[in-house]
């Protein structure tokens, strides 16, 4: 039996390229005591994976020249050598851009058979999802009638944060790359407006869908678009600063022109990574599981099939090429 | 009797030069029923007043050309038509660059008799001293055995930081202007270490004095030394953004080039301005002086004499030229 691998060739410098990734064909390793064996069915391509691959300095080490890229999976027990998991079990874990891992089992959780999509667990019910509820209810704290704001509106993230706050009663803006994301955004998400930052005319457009500013913003892209965000916030706004993709990509830092406003305007800009929150977890999986069940919480899913394809689909997001969750069908 | 003001008389560019200024004689208002007359015997100058007489919007108007400059004072009431004050009652208010200056009373607050001298109620005592003691206990949280970092150390309100951080068992690390103030930081005031930002290697003079990285931020200054600050926090660092000086008389606006680190070091910063806490003021100004008469807290006062060497001193001042809290004795 061969594994498939996609390993990390190169350190990308600016966007990445497809060269930058290696398809590898590995002899599968055998569980020993205590490990079981995954065959992943799902790959979730996220946008912290760029920062995985550069050398910057981050909360964990990049990825190494020559390993498996780094990314979470839902997949199937095949075999089993640890008594919580039998064969068959679904599981959600961070077993990387391969078909077969082996786990000591600590870091999967189980699915639980229901309707819902086994895809889901890589989204609205996984990382993104969870970051999304996180952001708003543990960091945010948007209230009604209040303005809030999320930039890659039409991503996993941004997607789950907005219509979070408008189930609690907020105003709330788009941003997204292009006119059919953000018709999407509006007319399938249900936000109330959606800013389109292709169109050259951001400060002005964001004062357009902000008339009473931005009490809230919760952050995925950083660079222009944050700094234009920070020149229309309102006294006491909260700022969840969640990803900078924007920034990861680009081979010179931006430099922020309105940092001022946050001390004006007693801004509260709270950096924050899931992972810090895992208390959090199984609490948030269950409220937005209630709301999928319920037709509150929609998502949408890109598609890209086959492992051999994830490295087009990575630098496709990277870019703003998919609508809602990106993931590899691996079967 | 005559009244002597400044007035403001141009709007600056870059750093404020004396002739923005006018010293007017204007007649001594009398008081209506209901106020008060109170004759001034000291003017604060700070920094927050560059920004009052800048046109960028800001949390309150600024001053307005032809207008007395607004500034924090103490006085001593010489006639009252309000039931609460009486001839002789010291008061500390915000009643302008003037001698005289009537007042409804409802912003003067009384000054207890003791051993402390009037002017601390400008200083350590007043809002440099209570913005400290808030940013410290109710913004930045720092912990013992914390790196606490301060900007401006030698000012009123960095000098009463670090004094508060160094009595929680914090590493203290000030940043000033030249070596004098430096020294005077370290070996009177009691820091661990002080980084003279004028010594042209200030990145690498701050990784010196804070070799675990910094912890709690309590910033007042701004542009490239918090931009220096945001490359050395620690995950979970609690920044204090008081004041950005720097960028005040700045004709270009700083751009920040280290704003990722907050991302990635999930980083609080949370902008502050004193008026927002004005329900801890008298727990404040109650736990300073019980500090001040324990011998546990020390403040230094550099003084100009006469209300006509205000403008000269305020831009001193902006400039780095006192020690301590920078006061006009106006008798």
């Amino acid at each position: 039996m061969k594994n498939l691998q996609i390993l990390l060739k190169n350190r990308p410098v600016g966007i990445p390229k497809p060269s930058d990734f290696e398809l590898f064909a590995a002899k599968v390793t055998n569980p020993n005591a205590g490990e079981v064996l995954v065959r992943n069915l799902w790959l979730s391509l996220d946008p912290y994976m760029r920062g995985r691959i550069s050398n910057a300095k981050s909360y964990v080490n990049p990825v190494e020249i020559g390993e498996v890229m780094v990314g979470a999976t839902v997949g199937e027990v095949v075999e089993s050598l640890h008594p919580d998991f039998k064969v068959g079990d679904k599981v959600v874990g961070t077993l990387g851009w391969q078909i077969y891992a082996t786990s000591k089992g600590d870091a999967l959780r189980k699915i639980p058979d229901s309707q819902i999509s086994l895809s889901a667990y890589l989204g609205v019910l996984g990382m993104p999802g969870v970051t999304a509820w996180i952001g708003v209810n543990k960091i945010c704290f948007p209230k009604p009638g209040e303005t809030l704001i999320v930039s890659a509106a039409a991503g996993a993230v941004g997607s789950t944060v907005g219509q979070l706050a408008k189930l609690i009663g907020c105003r709330v803006v788009g941003i997204a790359g292009g006119v059919k994301k953000c018709l999407h955004v509006v007319e399938e998400l249900g936000f109330d407006a959606c800013v389109d930052y292709k169109a050259n005319n951001l400060h002005e457009d964001l004062e357009i869908a902000c008339p009473n500013g931005i009490d809230v913003c919760f952050e995925n892209v950083g660079a222009q678009i944050f700094d234009e965000v920070l020149s229309l916030v309102n006294p006491f706004a909260r700022i969840a600063l969640c990803g900078l993709v924007a920034q990861s990509s680009a081979i010179e830092a931006y430099r922020y022109l309105n940092i001022r406003n946050i001390l004006v305007n007693r801004v509260r800009l709270q950096g924050f990574i899931v992972f810090d929150h895992m208390a959090d977890w199984d609490n948030a999986v269950s409220e937005l599981s209630r709301l999928l069940f319920s037709d509150k919480l929609k998502y949408f899913e890109t598609i890209a099939n086959g492992l051999d394809s994830a490295p087009e689909a990575f630098i496709g997001m990277l870019q703003g090429a998919n609508l809602g969750k990106q993931l590899v069908r691996l079967t």
